[in-house]
């Protein structure tokens, strides 16, 4: 079996070409990362992991470092990550100190008998598992503290962020990881898809990996990834369960993207919203990247 | 169009056949309160939210009033609401100081933009919008206390616990709603399906309406409800789909039950724990209640 991997960077409006490219590239080099872990003989599940990672130190993208701020001026976070073979979980919602949301998420499966913790309590089982306190000001990027200040002033209108990695790993293993810094201006204590199985994310080698960005209230609402994977279940292609499982976005009026590996290592993504960064690595090791629908 | 609704008590093994007859009472009421509702015209939504009311103030049941506790001996509750003709929902999780979880989850539905909100940041928004603060004290049991002392001292085994309800109106409009205190010694910030679309809950009027119970770690990860709710909108009746859909459990060794309505007015129950106290109203009108499978 080979292996393969894509991750997105979100969807939406991108602000320029420049960074459109830029972050296309921040989602190349993230699938690197998590390509070198297929290759040395590494699990779905580590790769994901450190794909989405990777993406959430990148202050270019509205994850970890560079999440966008709610409505109180905070970072409040969410993130899972989720394996296909024997379908565990681990999700956070609404943290705030901590670097690495999807590394929470990952002790969240290892550790707790839970699949989800928010708030407070995520965050005191962050403390319980030895995940170092991290001051939410290092989190605010100038850009994001700038973007704040004119949605304030009503000069831009508020925009939701994700990223997100899909893989199957050599054993036939995949794997799902989302993080986000959520819609900005969101308010205090707004879950949203990206820790939510079957909404932001899921995984299941009987199908394949899924990750959802964009609307996060309508992506919940059409319950996306389940969608994608449950085409991908029936025998659907990634690129083909992508591209019909995003017009369900249509119903509920919401604009997002999708990644998805299938089970037989295919790869697919598919967007309504105007952009959305992505880079794929495939099974036969060919790379691949871009913003454009 | 004729209208009809079944509710439930939660699933698992019950204390005694006099607690599991009174659960089963308990649900009778609630499906009457929200029958009533119905034969008066109203909304599927308003009855499934009114049933699920009233069994958050029956003590009998882990939710609203005589919800169980967690590790910290305190109460931490998971609720929602959907309909089916738009897809619009509202949930709460994590959430205290709230009489009606229901009723936090009806508002964050109409008058929030998000979907889920969860502990701080939920009760704001609930006194921003005129819920009054209702002191967790008088929503902790003698019994749910004496509960949580027997758990501490490994005397007896934690257990889950959910009230929900689904429902059809007149005008062919399907809803769900569902309400828990969560699994009993919890984790501080664990949020369960109970609030999550497609895990705890789903509401379509192309297929029907969804509310599950029982180990909610692996209702969520098989996102059991959507797998209901997709097999009615199949054509399955809501009794072949929720046979069928129970099953899932069993892939991730789980215990639990749901109930439905699909499109045509019919109604189903499964479950694959040992008990789920339940009541129903059919479209002629006929009452049903139990606890057995």
């Amino acid at each position: 079996m080979s292996f393969a991997i894509i991750v997105h960077g979100g969807a939406g409006q991108l602000a320029s070409e420049d960074r459109a490219a830029a972050c296309a590239n921040g989602c190349l080099a993230a699938a690197r990362l998590g390509h070198a872990i297929l290759a040395g003989g590494g699990s779905a599940l580590d790769a994901v992991q450190a794909a989405c990672s990777a993406l959430e130190d990148d202050p270019l993208f509205n994850a970890g470092t560079g999440s966008c701020l709610n409505a109180d001026g905070e970072v409040e976070m969410d993130a899972a990550i989720m394996e296909g073979t024997s379908l565990r979980a681990g999700g956070v919602g609404a943290v705030r100190s901590v670097k690495n949301p999807i590394f929470l998420a990952r002790l969240v499966l290892e550790r707790s008998p839970h699949v989800l913790l928010v708030g407070s309590g995520a965050e005191r089982f962050a403390r319980e598992n030895g995940v170092d306190p991290h001051p939410s000001s290092l989190l605010v990027t100038e850009r994001a503290l700038e973007r704040w200040r004119m949605e304030r002033a009503k000069l831009i209108e508020p925009k939701p962020g994700t990223v997100g990695a899909v893989a199957i790993d050599g054993a036939g293993r995949v794997a799902a990881a989302t993080s986000t810094g959520g819609t900005s201006g969101k308010a205090a204590g707004r879950v949203g898809d990206s820790p939510l199985l079957g909404s932001g994310l899921y995984a299941d080698d009987r199908a394949g990996a899924v990750s959802a960005t964009g609307d996060g209230e309508a992506i919940m609402r059409v319950v996306l990834s389940k969608v994608v994977s449950d085409r991908m279940a029936a025998g659907e292609s990634a690129s083909a369960a992508t591209a019909a499982a995003i017009r369900e976005l249509d119903r509920v009026g919401g604009q997002g993207g999708v990644i998805a590996v299938d089970r037989r290592g295919g790869l697919g993504f598919a967007l309504n919203a105007p952009r959305m960064s992505r880079a794929s690595i495939d099974a036969s090791g060919r790379e691949a990247s871009g913003y454009d629908p």
